[in-house]
């Protein structure tokens, strides 16, 4: 059998993908890895996507499961180690099996590289968060930490300077490396604290957070801080590594598209959080699963 | 009193950006002439957006509205007739008052264009509709008349065929816009008539429509013939005509952005239908809102 479009990856971008694509009267299968929901999963409050004002991240993954199952869609469970395409028709190969289809969508997102620490695991939801603009709201009036030196930490570090109480910035480094304009401004505010040469070597709290241990690098002087927060920004890891032979990735890993959402290869597509974007949120992967899918539709029907 | 952003629109697009620029802890005002919701509210069915199997128009919009409300939002309900930016600062004109900002989005999305004929606007919602997929179950069994020569047209007319008694297509040039596949589908219909060369100048009805005159643009032959209900695609028309000054829109009056939603005017941003874009849906509606906000956010931050 050949599918018209096979999905990679069933998060939000993936979900939505597979709801137009069936809608679109394509054959539709949808691969997964792990469970259904991407990155929502490990989400404990979603306040901030149009039509819930509050849903745990699991609730919210069901939903959009249950209305994707209710289409003629084909869960496949199973890992994808390669993709390759010959004569108009890509091969998706899995640790399973082998399929076939006119078109590939991936939406395979990213994951939250963590500092692997004591305390990191137990804590992560619970005043560990890997997102700003997700749960910095949480957190109105209270001091909270972030780790990392990059664009992200630092920009990140400007919202919540204006959201929160106080922002404290962990970083191992003597300098930033964040643009110099952003580092600027960050300097400029006045709630905002700098802590380099430094690194969080402990979460503490027990069912949520309540301090760190952040060590000085350079002297090794250990000290104990309490926040209510910690976001980590210590990169982001997308989960492309299996299409590193196509020459569709960026020098981060992350995909390279037309604003189609079509990569340099006709028919395969991207969407969601592995997709090289600004914004990572719910709202634009499923923009992003309406817009890649729309196209996979007009691309498939143009093969005939 | 000066705003941090103004939000024209209060559609998807709008009251996501509302909702993502408070989190932001930004001084939000959203600005709607008409009711919250946009074009959903008179959508019957919306299944496609994620999250939702299948939910009515207006009950959606009221869960987006209820939760902007929640935020910390100031709903305005007039008319914008004018912006201007002098100084780093908007004022933003309405048919009642002028307000001050730091930043603007406009998410006023676009109108079904009408054919302004005498009989039209009395008879819209009671047999003339511009949405096949809202209200053509709504005429099982019975004629119904489609206006219009492009890929909206076609479509819908195919969609059309198959739930009504018979459909007939007036257009006004000698031959279809659409694709020509489409065509040749709905060439193929029985129960499919093409009246080319021709337009429709006169609704008729009292309560309801029950016919409509048809003209033949090349003969001025004009005839009158029986319908329980016309679907108009003659096109849309972006609000955005109080713009006009600005240098901001194409041709057509769609909004010109970088991938950021910002205007050629730094501050001022758009979401939503009245932006140049593809694939018009809620889905990329609260995409367009997350983003244009996210960067609001980050502008307004920047001229502290």
């Amino acid at each position: 059998m050949i599918y018209d479009v096979l999905i990679v990856g069933a998060g939000p971008a993936g979900m939505t993908a597979a709801i137009y694509a069936s809608r679109g009267n394509l054959k539709v299968g949808l691969i997964e890895r792990n469970v259904p929901g991407g990155q929502i999963v490990y989400t404990q409050v979603v306040e901030n996507y149009p039509g819930f004002k509050s849903i745990n991240g699991v609730d919210l993954a069901m939903v959009m499961m249950e209305q994707t199952a209710e289409k003629d869609v084909d869960f496949i469970y199973e890992d994808v180690t390669s993709i390759k395409k010959e004569d108009n028709l890509f091969t998706v190969t899995t640790n399973e099996n082998e399929y076939k289809a006119k078109a590939v969508i991936i939406a395979t997102g990213q994951a939250n590289r963590k500092l692997s620490v004591p305390g990191e695991n137990r804590l992560i939801g619970r005043g560990i968060s890997f997102c700003a603009l997700c749960d910095g709201s949480l957190y109105k009036d209270k001091d909270v930490l972030v780790v990392g030196g990059g664009n992200s930490a630092v920009e990140e570090s400007l919202y919540l300077a204006g959201v929160c109480k106080s922002v404290t910035i962990v970083h191992q480094r003597d300098e930033f490396r964040a643009d110099p304009e952003a580092v600027d401004k960050i300097k400029d505010k006045d709630n905002v604290h700098i802590i380099l040469d430094s690194t969080v070597q402990r979460f503490m709290g027990t069912d949520k957070l309540e301090a760190v241990e952040i060590v000085n690098l350079k002297t090794g002087d250990v000290q104990e801080m309490k926040f209510s927060a910690a976001f980590l920004y210590a990169g982001h890891l997308p989960a492309t590594s299996f299409l590193k032979d196509l020459g569709i990735l960026d020098e981060r890993g992350y995909i390279i598209t037309d604003q189609n959402l079509m990569t340099s290869i006709p028919g395969l597509y991207a969407a969601g959080d592995c997709v090289i974007k600004d914004v990572r949120q719910i709202a634009t992967a499923v923009s992003d699963g309406s817009i890649s899918a729309t196209h996979a539709v007009k691309y498939v029907r143009s093969l005939k």
